[in-house]
């Protein structure tokens, strides 16, 4: 039955042949039209500025800044009806000003192409996103910073490998996160100061010979500047690139984390619940929590990577200015902005929500010996043994205590002293996992001390 | 006044908080209704297989398959509701049909899982996709036939680096695109033979207890056999892969083809004449057409290729069975699947429209002294020259004929015999691009005879 | 200081100006002689063939092909000095011949070109990985039949989102990974089968006037035979692009298996004890043990399928025949190939090595309730329960196990009947892991019997 | 005979069994001796800091400081034996330390930790990569207004779609590649800022209970504060990321550029003459000019996008902090550094040597009536046409010197008038391609005026 089902599909998508085939591939209508906000902005700042410039009356300014925003209304209430046969957002917009205002509309589009039109809408629907990216950063940091400031002397284990390597606090943990999350926000400003120049203007490549003031449009739609070159202005995407460089690379900081969260609700683990919000359960296996949302934030990075990996071979080899391939732009942006947006707030909602199962953290923090390398740097630091002498003694001691089936503070201090007489009482002060925390306290270390002055770092910052 | 935008975008996405927020990341029905067809026929073939092997009663089984088939009617006249809170495309199917048959509705599900039925309703529909992919390259290469058969003889430069190299046939031009979607068409196939084992009665992961028949419902849904390990059957997405590494390198070769069509429409080469359908034009420069379609054509291997970079990023690492990571794999392969049946159907239009501009391409075969290798080959192969001495010769000509602005056929014997003795009126017999070509009889040249020859191989492979 | 080193750096590595910028990047010599044995075998099998077509004397050939194997026991005992001024591999062999033999090495590149000789050494060197490729998945497959045997019915727990679903046996998870490289190994034959066609003799890309035998050498190199269009034979590298395919899902398999093993080494799981082999402790906390190799493994999937993008990349856009951009096909290939056959010998040894950790995976196989569905499933199989009810029935006793702190086959029939008079005293066969997997007989089921079907049909198939 | 060497190869590699497998997938120093002096520096500032706090003595800092200035001679002369048993750089440089100066080296490691240490390499090494990228970029921004200085007036086709559209000036296409490598250069200079913070005294993961004076390293070491926590220092990978998404922008930058000019090479363009220094010829064909170097440039994308792919993949997933997988990141970035800064070189070198071949360009530019838009532009702002108007008079006067054989100024005033009246001789101010880009005043427009602003803001930015 399948066979059935494909060959009518394959037929029945093209029946209409080279004509239907061609409006296919060409029209972007059906998604560029998310930047009808945008195309009408940057319209409405065009008109205004060939009339400031004397290029059209100001009256024909006024009706067609008027009909751009009773086309807006109309879009934004669904009440305007799209046409691929007008192939993008530009021409249906200005097919629908025709009608709205009549003859005026037709004085809209001069001094510009729709190469630059473009260039400016999908610039101005990018910086919104930066914004976007920026406040989903912030709010995350923020839950973060919450989660850190509870649990600043929380303590847990700290793994290399997956294994357990030191103690560390729930607070520094979080507070990586806040580091990763921290260069995010400040590559996604970054790269906003950067691609704030204004096509508009360009035209279609080489300027143009009407009086037009770039500086005033640029201005009104909240860019820096014009775009200094306009060959180049037609036929940059870096904008959209490095949008995706930064959301990519933001995206894999949410997979790790996310990878943590499922690895920690693991029945094995248990170093944390998840709220019921952000996992689903079982009808008839209530214990059962799956981490689906962490799950799928972990996965993210594959599509917005992957968007990255679209528009960068689309770029490749292009010659300038404008060519038709660069349409293939929107899309991806589009696909991977939603989607890092929706992941920021999925994960933003999951630190909020989630609980940290601190008795299993203690717990796993003290097992293995995890504060072995306290006692070596105690044996180095006070009774100033070199340090592979060092090792030998702590390695001894451990196999001591492991015989023993007990922790290295279980040890008497007649046990060390038989290893190195040198080793005085004094050593209890460094052993186990909130004396080996608390001592950690170089700049940026685990110790609650340092985690706190991290927070309050951060809070200023962002204040 | 994108600030405002941006803000209430922000907001606005998840104003209704986590549970929103959930519901948008976790549902997948927004696009895997797209496997309606192939829910509903797997969930007959499961049916009918219940009843068979005892398992259910045949009144059972009968109701169901009825009640799926006016849900398929339902979907396929877009009268059926799909569901965001249902999540996902079976959750849809089965409220349904509880609705239209009552209790028996509860039966179907004995024996499967949501697993193994994801994984048949996408292996299913990704091998209409290849079937589709095939008959989209028959159709290609049967169109690059058509160009070749007329053409066989037509000569045209030969390029290396982009510079004239030896004159070719337009003939064997286009039989190296068919050799190459030649190629994708054996991987295809091999691809769909691969993937043709059917995961259904994997259940969870683990198999199970019922006493079901998996050969008897792979039999019904075209499968070859069912897949041998169930927890390979529900983790595996390698059909998947295979399809998105196989329309990758059929993109790659579409761009290839396409770039060549963007530069020989380039007013500096007129190799070619694209049809009005597929280029558009400017309506103040008659004469400039735009290869729109080319270009786009061109720029597909991005984003499907972009599509592989992201399953393969999402597979990368995930432990076994199923993880919630792998519901980001339908929207890949779907956005890749349509964009290359487009990019091939558009690529068909183009060849079967296009016009060789044969004056243009027989000029520029024969400028750049195209023939010069004929005559160095002459020599070592008439005279018995060594290679080094029949090259030194060949130069010391091009430099006669350069200087006196003619090309190599035009120079006299006696201007010949003044370099070397030994040339003969036999020498004639290669220069000038006809001869040339002529000339190039050994397998796979591009000799017309030869070309003709491969367009039979062509024709007898796909009758 | 850093920044002194840096200067001298860029100052450092080009100082000598163009010529040796142009030199280092023109020149491909440091990586293709790699290719030096191919190179020599497909200049010795091109000989025989000049020589049995008359092309060149039986002497020339004899000349030319004893100096070619002089020329390889040079380079094979390192005693052949490469000179990046002669750029390639084949000017470096083809200028020692004309040293080692004289005038006759001028005849040796009579009828092929650079083109299609390095086309014909890239194929004959894929085509080796591909053999070993082959080889290196024959012998993991081995040693996971080995472990699949030896754990047939050891049960473990199976997961879905890494939380415990139902119990599966070690065989039966060990088997899900033959399958995946089962499928790996088929990939590998497919495309050893497709690409194996001799490009020499399609010369720079037109074919060649001599009258060649393209037969005679693709069977002396072991082609099936000559590929039928010379321009395609020397502008394809879908053989490279098909190689790093077929690597990249194989290492993405690689890398979920790597993640179970860390994961599973974990002191959280201890499912598993890799040998110290292939881990590395630490002096001081000698219960330690990291999972390098596994971790190393994992991240190898990025590479290679890395080097998958960037050959993707290169050949994106590339008009026909042969174009420079090509020569960056070599290292991808190379690197990809290197690191894949070392993560298959590494994961190879890896699952002879590691010691299934039985007690741990038990007990942690029944923990969770993990045989409620085997309850529920016995409600509706034996007792015709609709799936509702018995999910009901199942999930309210799983809630008194839980109250009473035990597991649901530790509950009393007296306990059972209070919750749904119907069940009889058959319902304990099937609580228990043990019951549990002994019942999934299912075709590819985690039965014990089903796994050694499996196992059984794996053996006869790599017999 | 390649099966032979297949096998040969397979069992060769890893011959000595699951030891050697283990030594090539573990060890490092291979590639990582790349970061000695890197290494050395970095372990200089720490023993300077050690004894500066009291924690070694001056003494054995002062051996230690000296030592390892011995040892960067041996390695920079070329004296040092890397053993591959030692694993890495840190520790073939610490157990030759000890060879050197005796116990005080066994001091060296106090307060750090091989986490810390290779970040901190790696990060000194990357640092120096983007002094060199900046390098580059000037160098090749120079080179570019150096060519845009002396064209700034020559005319050329301005293209979209491969098709002539407008005429621009070569120094304006010029310029908007200095644009596009001005882009970079901003987005280097970023992240060498955002990345300039110091890993060492993060030790394993925790920090460390030695009064260690992280300031004081960073600043020896050129960074400008310590990063700010530990458990993130280790585990970040975020620079060498965004050094490599930096580089692979550029690179796609640098392959559109490279496209051009294969492109301008070819025969039907002729837009410019490369030096013999960055093509290569033929012995026979000597007007052959392959381009190249501008083909490897526009490969080398690939590969440093792969690179880029390859880390990002690798980094997907992983939990906290340290994990062997990051071992892959080094080789990924130095092939992408290499390989990005030969290609600046090239492509700056290229630019210096290259001609415009101003003739061609210039008869390019007026044919196909490039000036149309300046017609209907003209018939708009001073006869006051609305566009379409001034769109249907353009076309009807294209259409009549289309079949008179003659461009738009060959036109008579009367033939114009006969179309509309209302035209004047002014028009013919506008027509001509030099009055055509005299006339594009706008800001960033092609004309020669602005164009000359753009360099002189170009230059006063790189002063």
């Amino acid at each position: 039955m399948t066979d059935t089902t494909s060959n009518k599909m394959w037929g029945g998508r093209f029946a209409a042949g080279p004509d239907a085939i061609m409006e296919a591939i060409n029209a972007s209508i059906s998604f560029d039209k998310r930047m009808a906000a945008q195309d009408i902005a940057g319209s409405r700042a065009h008109a205004a500025m060939l009339a400031a410039t004397g290029i059209i009356s100001d009256n024909d300014a006024q009706a067609i800044r008027e009909g751009l925003l009773t086309i807006l209304s109309e879009i934004e209430e669904g009440r305007f009806e799209f046409s691929a046969a007008l192939e993008d957002i530009h021409m249906n917009v200005e097919a629908r000003l025709k009608e709205v205002i009549g003859e005026p509309a037709g004085r809209l589009h001069t001094g510009r192409s729709r190469n630059d039109q473009v260039a400016t809408d999908f610039k101005l629907w990018t910086r919104d996103q930066l914004d976007a990216f920026d406040a989903g950063l912030v709010a995350l940091i923020h839950a973060l910073l919450g989660q850190a400031e509870a649990g600043a002397d929380w303590v847990m284990p700290g793994f290399t490998h997956l294994q357990t390597a030191q103690p560390v606090t729930w607070g520094h943990h979080m507070m990586a996160y806040v580091e990763m999350f921290g260069r995010d926000l400040s590559r996604v400003r970054d790269a906003r100061a950067r691609m704030n120049e204004s096509p508009l203007g360009a035209a279609a490549l080489a300027g143009t010979s009407f009086p037009i003031d770039r500086e005033m449009t640029a201005q009104a739609l909240g860019f820096d500047r014009p775009a200094a070159n306009s060959l180049d202005a037609v036929s940059d995407r870096d904008f959209a690139l490095e949008f995706l460089s930064c959301a990519s690379i933001c995206a894999m900081h949410l997979s790790r984390f996310a990878e943590e969260l499922v690895i920690w609700s693991s029945a094995q683990f248990r170093f944390v619940a998840l709220s019921d919000r952000f996992s689903t359960g079982s009808s008839i296996m209530p214990q059962k929590k799956n981490p689906d949302a962490a799950e799928l934030i972990r996965a993210k990075v594959g599509r917005i990577f992957g968007a990255n990996t679209a528009l960068m071979m689309v770029m490749k080899g292009l010659p300038l200015a404008y060519s038709k391939d660069m349409q293939e732009d929107k899309e991806q942006v589009f696909d991977a902005a939603d989607n890092l947006m929706l992941a920021l707030a999925a994960m933003e909602g999951m630190v909020r929500d989630m609980t940290a199962q601190r008795d299993n953290l203690s717990a796993a923090a003290g097992s293995g010996f995890s504060t072995a390398t306290d006692l070596a740097d105690w044996l180095v630091r006070v009774l100033g043994l070199p340090f592979r002498d060092a090792h030998h003694v702590t390695g001894t001691l451990v196999g001591i205590a492991e015989k023993a089936g007990c922790d290295l503070p279980d040890l008497t201090l007649a046990q060390m002293q038989a290893v190195h007489p040198g080793i005085t009482q004094g050593v209890f002060d460094v052993l186990g996992v909130e004396n080996s925390v608390n001592s950690r306290m170089s700049y940026g270390g685990t110790a609650p001390a340092q985690v706190r002055d991290q927070i309050d770092r951060w809070k200023e910052k962002l204040a």
